[in-house]
């Protein structure tokens, strides 16, 4: 936390140690269904030897948290940056009422970090989900260049349904603000952090960013993980319903 | 969601895909008693092949949602046109606090794309709705052009009684504003989805606007439907009790 | 709902359909205890055949409603007028929060109708009500017009009490705009509607103004009243707790 | 409520019936523990045949009441005044979200009325109060008039505690406006009306003052008294309770 | 409270009686896990004879609270002065949505000062503190100095956790204005209060500031400590929880 300077933007504040350089992807992995996005996201961070170089926080729209890693305080809402990749992860989920400012600067700070394509990463409640062996990856792009990429992807394919929560938001926002975003969503458990559906998004990341990254200590890790992140997803879970996640399990007006 | 401009009406932002040209009706189908504008306005984006060419959203106002249909991201509230109707749905109902606002954004809309005519389509609760073989239209008429309109349908009369909800707030917003406005209502049930009353619904728009649309396929796929906005049908009626919608089932103070 | 111009009243909208001229008194009916002025308020305006030249509305103070009164849409606020008088209904209960800006707009738009005298009508809640044959008339005056027109009367004397809710904000806003007001209170139901309390309360109108309103038809609808308002009184009810209406039945800290 | 002017003092409304002159000390009789203040000033009031001069109310602070003593319509909060003497009380208590206001106010009110000392009277909850037959006086005191007047009376002295509520407020604000504030606190029941505490004060109140008053009625009129002010008392603890009040039942962190 | 002058920092008032002189420590004591903080800033008062010279205040933020001792009317937030330490102590928690407000206003009240380093003490929560004879001290420091101050006193190591609460705030508000802090922490039960683990708390304070203080008296004290303060620890567990306390017990995303 030292050697700092700090950037309000759009009601957060950026303490910026490092200048994040030459950032093409900048993963998004906020809690949501299965933890996929946390998950895939810590996995990165710790495979790939990444580093925290900013920190986000606000005093309102967050709770009063300081994370300590290695002895060392921390933000609460951290990027990681390692090759051409950067890696945003939050310790706390994000109130509703708190997401439209964050995602609004969030997108800003991508712009201003010239980062080619936000990839958001997810998961795809599948009330089925334990008869599922290789869950199946789907994607939702924004942008010429986010459709290209979920075409090498080769992903399954959502004919109708609904987006809910911070990556809905996101979404709309690079929209806007025309930041291709392409989120890649993998078939998980609704309630329960999912690490096998969490491996697949991280090997659909190694595909986009052509950075190679190993699945293995993931799985083999995946029941400690399970254990060591129930509190989190029982936060999320609170957070998402209050967010009318459950518009996500039903069908939408229109169909073919 | 490519090639738009953004147009900020009212605290809402109206995403502009295609101009829209030549609407003389702009039906209003949004979650009410018995889903019947919703079915009503569904109906006819299938059978007249309409295209969504406006998309509604606002980060405050609305749940954190986006729409997917056929593969591709869409905001929860939509126009679809087609001939001289343009068709506006939600997928998600407007929470009453964002009601006035969101009703005089859609007037003013209205006034912009110089619509003749605002068509708002909704049920008339009836408590004895399972012994009614074909659902009673009645109407209710703002401005001139409306009433002539209304009485081209020889609907039933509503001698006294109370509309409230979204499609009050309209009436009067379009009477403020000077559109003309005509509420038409088909007996119906309360709380559960009923594509019959959107059937008589819909030949009565057929008869106004001189658009012919079967109601054949509405009618095969009734039982389906019913199903399937099941849960669109209980998040509206949170909406509606939250909004005094009991009011609509007493009668008023003043009689003959 | 024709042919009209729009004021803005203290964030209240008036609707002028025919300028009030010549207006003497102005009646307040609100729902209050017992229901004695609405029903009041009714009755005049059948008996005298009013007609209603002023609707009053908020999309913010007012739930959405939309009264419907032969076929014809009205504002849920009304002003009737008829001789030298003008009935103000409402079909909808004001909520607490809504009434200061509610009287400050209503004892401003009198001034401008140059009324000479405001005329609240109302209900004093007593618990042996049932053994009451002929309820007592109370006044309360504000000004020396309305003392006077309270002593022709003969009222019996309040000694000691509260009065809580919409007539006593309404008393006050009167007396420092300096508009005579005369409270009416009838001994009546707390939470029925009481319509033989209302003649009562007509008989002494009748007086004051010298308008000869009979009262045999509302005592033969007596029983038909009954029923047909209890919806209103019970949402009535529910306004009057928040109110603090309580109050009202316990003694104040100051006696002889 | 006739022949006024009206004066807005920090948000608070105060009408004006006549000027206040030479008063000495105002003495506060806010609804607190045990009522105690509530009815010594009832008690100086009718026993002094003191004369409303100041009607204060707010139309969003307090609920909206009209108090009727001898059938003439009164404000809720009261300044009588007679001989040197005024007494503030109130027929309803003040929220504790109104409190910080209304006390500026009424110190504000003070200092422009040349008042020399601000009495506060009120109770001290004593769990044991039913075995205490003379309840004993304690005194607090802010400024050095307030000390001396305070040593007068020889009161028993509060180690440690906490004061908690209006009368806290209070204290701080006739600090910070430098108006000597002496609170005089009786030994009393919590949550039952004590005319005997009340007499304590009133003898107090005499000592210092010089004007001699006679308890022998207010004894007289105890159980008459503890009844008819029990609702006034039930309204007041579910104040009390929302403003911290159990601060002051449980030690303060520093002690000799 | 005599003699004062009045400074008001970011939203609350700082009422100082005397001008903190040659502070190097500014320690601070706020209600925590295990009150550990508060005991050991009531145990250097005491056992310094520590004068209280500043008192800090809000009429919205804290509750409407007066703190008496020995006789006198204090402030319920104090700053307490002896050699080259302050001591910060609040008799009433502050509630979460004031936390950011207090803490800005504190650092800036700092840098006024020209304190040297804030000493913030805390307990760390331990299931199995029943079973720990000595509790160990952890520390976390913001800033060159502090962390120089706590390699000297050889703490054990925080490796991954995370600091929930009013400390985690200063913290960060110490580093955004380049104030140094140091947090120590105690293992300590997390509900009752601990005085145990004050009494390790105040031998580190010893050793960093080179003030001897004695904790014999509060090893003795310790059971009328833990009966006298068990009302502020209730208080404290439930601010503690509205403010996502809970995050403390649970392990953050990211590990080695």
């Amino acid at each position: 936390m030292t050697g700092i300077y700090e950037e309000e933007i759009n009601g957060f504040s950026y303490y910026i140690f490092e200048e994040p350089r030459d950032l093409e992807y900048l993963l998004v992995a906020l809690p949501d269904v299965g933890l996929v996005g946390s998950i895939a996201g810590l996995h990165l961070i710790r495979e790939l030897g990444m580093k925290d170089v900013v920190g986000i926080d606000s005093y309102t729209a967050l709770p009063p948290v300081v994370v300590i890693h290695k002895g060392e305080a921390k933000h609460p809402i951290r990027l990681y940056t390692g090759k051409c990749i950067g890696v945003l992860v939050t310790d706390v989920p994000i109130i509703p009422a708190a997401l439209p400012m964050f995602v609004q600067s969030l997108v800003q700070f991508a712009k201003m970090s010239k980062v080619k394509m936000i990839l958001s990463i997810t998961g795809l409640g599948t009330p089925k989900r334990i008869e599922v062996e290789k869950p199946r990856l789907y994607a939702l792009a924004v942008g010429r260049e986010a459709e290209i990429e979920a075409g090498r992807l080769n992903p399954a394919k959502i004919e109708n349904g609904m987006l809910v929560g911070p990556y809905a938001l996101l979404l709309k926002e690079a929209l806007r603000r025309r930041v291709p975003n392409l989120v890649l969503m993998v078939e998980s458990f609704i309630d329960l952090p999912d690490p096998e559906a969490a491996a697949v998004a991280v090997e659909s990341i190694s595909k986009i960013t052509g950075v190679d990254v190993n699945v293995s200590r993931l799985l083999e890790e995946a029941e400690k993980l399970k254990l060591r992140l129930k509190d989190l997803m029982k936060e999320t879970r609170n957070v998402m319903a209050k967010m009318g996640k459950t518009y996500e399990y039903r069908p939408p007006l229109i169909y073919t």
